[in-house]
């Protein structure tokens, strides 16, 4: 018996010693699993935070939802303004909720979309509801129901009209929705007039308070933020070219990592589509601010967008023939890189000059000079291409070359003496008409920003220049805002 | 006094004549407004028919909200359902139009986000709600709304960060709508938990309806799509590309509407990326439907996308050096054609295959063929580049050019006897080099396509040709639907 006992108690041990190491090990398993999540949390979370570091104004955007809904919540604590709205305060929280977005123009779109569809579908659900009412019980829902299924699928094809989709999409969608509720909810509730009186007061409420909050602390302007995209592009643009063209012919330098970000900014031109059109379908509602009307021509941002991006996919293919196995002989890189490096400075300063005109908001008087100096450059370039082999096959052709530069014709001699095979020819001719195809489309670039300078009215440079002196309120927000500039861009 | 009596008479005569002729007018003025209102109306709706004709499957859509919108509408009418959601049934039908949408996957997402953002803050709303109400009827509306700010707040800022915005921008929305009402109502409703437990209801019901009417009746899927716009611009890029480079080395011939519609058609590709995009991000949610699994590797068609993007850029590229003014001689036109236009009939048949490989979803046992011709046609092309001037200056190099085609060595004879200048060349050159880094490009294409076929495990089509006789069920989807492939495309 003691024995058995024993052999009792030992097994007892076991399983204690057991169930402890079994405890022992989900404790320990719980722990790495919550200490992984835990830093799994913990590197979002870092994530986050840099993302709102880069650009405050994410930031200040939350509070501005913060301050509107605790603004908002006032209508259920404070009983008067409860009992104003007739209980319907649910509608206002609602409106801010769903209206308040990043840029000014979208909040205003939504609030005017959302007063205008709702005022709309309600008089028109409570004219049906009206009419319904008189047709007996027993068609009551009929007519309801099929005005319902009408308005409502008609209401929704609109939305696939580019030009209401691009406007009006956000309202076709709330017409549907008040349309429903009112028309419907006329079979249950009694006082249909009084509540829809009610809703559309506490709609209008709501709305007013998310304009007011979105406009007056640190407003966000879609069409800022589209202007200050493009001529960021420009920017870009202008650099990865000249970085591209410099690489090239001062082949010998490794690129570090900074001109390699530089080369690449062209990337960015040729993704910006949908958000330019965005911006732009909102940018129109936004009213006057800073240097801006209330109908700036907005649109033709997209058109200088689409312009750019036509240039950067030429630049990208340049990129891609510089990059490919096939190399150009020293000789002939030589020859051509005065030249060609001037035509890519002289392309990336026309970009840079047209982006000035845009941000001084003014004709700029060197715009032709530039235009014409990348023009003779790239004429030149032309030339040089069309001398290069008679000068090796009949050297009495020389004669042709007038509108050489002066740094060419000292190296032709040199390659004329040198047997050069087409292949060793072929990258750098390739480059070279490529830079003349870039010419002809940055003069497309300018082209589309002096139709902008037209649509809006830019002032010739001159005029203005004698008022420069004088501290220009109109001009410092551009200046300041450099800064968000680059930040925004980071962004995009 | 007679007199005087006529002359008012006059008066007034000459007043009702005047009115007369003014009423007429205004009548007129009115009528000319109204009917040139109308007649705009006329072509407005015109048009909008035109774009449902062209792809009917907006009518449908429409149709379906409308059956949706009736079916949820029954909540009101039918006493029974009415009495059973407490009243609450606005919630359903709000659900309904806010979350129904074009394809089956943003109606899915729309959903899942809706369900679970409003039931996480309905919780968490309660939570706070249960403390607050513990608190004190002084502290109730301070903890409330400290919670409601910093919540939102958090919300409104995850709404910024990219992963979550491409899964849960509307759960985010949702979630502080939901937590706004149900932390606030509180303050106001007595019956909370029931509120909340009706509404969540009815959301469920709205969700669940909406779920069904998406997926039973002429789906419309998101993934499907995404396939169909993918596959559908590698095809037109190919016929843009074979189509360029025909146009250019058979030059004579003028180009007809349809065939600039051809040309033209690579645009499409340059701008489809924002499409893509939101395509690829909603297809995620969709069930296995046709040959697609839940799983598919979508994303990789985002991929295929941007590779298709760089080969449209370069092709680009090319056109607009084709278009330029400077003209090649087309004594080197006549040299470089055949093998120019094999290169180019090479990669569309690359692509082509591509795009079936795609369709089939089987890997393509003649791919590797193809991209071998094609390079091998490529490096003709660069041979015959280099051969060329060589040919020129010392005859004796032939013997270099062991790659070259049979048609080219009796057209070199012949150029060799032409002086030639580099101008006269620099086009051809651009045009053989550009095609050279489009075939790089294609090959980009297609290991992107390759590792598609490797995520989705596609079966070699030899596996599955035995297969091919039996009625299968799986790849008559595709085939029915090529018609409407074709009006999606016309719809992008």
């Amino acid at each position: 018996m003691a024995r058995g006992k024993e052999a009792t108690k030992e097994v007892e041990w076991r399983i204690k010693v057991e169930d402890d190491t079994l405890k022992s090990k989900v404790v320990g398993c719980m722990w790495a699993v919550t200490a992984g999540l835990a830093l799994k949390l913990c590197k979002f979370v870092k994530k986050a935070w840099e993302l709102g570091v880069n650009d405050p104004r994410k930031f200040i955007h939350c509070l501005k939802v913060g301050i509107a809904l605790s603004a908002v919540s006032l209508f259920y604590y404070w009983k008067p303004l409860y009992d104003g709205v007739g209980g319907n305060a649910m509608w206002a929280v609602m409106t801010v909720v769903v209206v308040f977005e990043y840029t000014a123009g979208a909040t205003i779109y939504k609030t005017v979309n959302r007063m205008c569809g709702t005022s709309l579908a309600g008089f028109l659900g409570i004219g049906v509801h009206w009419v319904a009412s008189r047709a007996g019980e027993q068609f009551e829902p009929i007519i309801v129901g099929v005005s319902l299924f009408l308005l409502a699928s008609a209401a929704t094809f609109s939305r696939f009209i580019p030009t209401i989709k691009a406007r009006f999409d956000y309202g076709a969608m709330i017409f549907i929705l008040t349309f429903c509720l009112v028309s419907i909810s006329g079979y249950r509730v009694d006082e249909l007039l009084v509540m829809a009186q009610y809703r559309m007061f506490t709609i209008i409420i709501g709305s007013i308070l998310c304009i007011i909050v979105s406009l007056v602390i640190r407003p966000i302007w879609a069409g800022f933020e589209l202007f200050v995209l493009v001529t960021g592009n420009l920017d870009k643009l202008a650099n990865s070219l000249q970085c591209c063209v410099a690489q090239y012919f001062d082949g010998s330098e490794t690129p570090d990592e900074d001109s390699d970000k530089q080369l690449l900014g062209y990337k960015c031109v040729l993704s910006s589509k949908a958000t330019e059109e965005s911006m732009a379908n909102l940018a129109r509602w936004e009213p006057s601010h800073g240097r801006f009307n209330f109908r700036h021509p907005w649109r033709q941002y997209v058109k200088i967008g689409a312009s750019m991006r036509s240039c950067a996919s030429c630049l990208d293919a340049l990129i891609g023939c510089i990059n490919s196995d096939n190399k150009a002989s020293d000789e002939m890189k030589k020859n051509m890189k005065s030249i060609s490096m001037k035509v890519g400075a002289d392309c990336a300063s026309v970009i840079r000059e047209v982006a000035n005109t845009m941000r001084k908001m003014r004709k700029s008087s060197k715009l032709d000079i530039r235009v014409t100096e990348m023009n003779s450059a790239a004429e030149e370039l032309r030339s040089l291409l069309s001398c290069y082999p008679n000068t090796v096959n009949t050297p009495s052709h020389n004669a042709k070359c007038s509108t050489q530069t002066e740094t060419a014709p000292s190296d032709i001699p040199l390659a004329a003496k040198v047997e050069i095979s087409l292949m060793q020819i072929v990258q750098v001719v390739t480059v070279a008409s490529l830079l003349i195809e870039i010419v002809a489309r940055v003069e497309g670039i300018v082209e589309a920003v002096e139709e902008l300078s037209d649509l809006a009215n830019f002032q010739p440079e001159m005029c203005v220049k004698s008022k420069q002196h004088s501290p220009d309120s109109k001009i410092s927000p551009d200046q300041q805002n450099d800064e968000e500039t680059d930040r925004t861009l980071q962004m995009v």
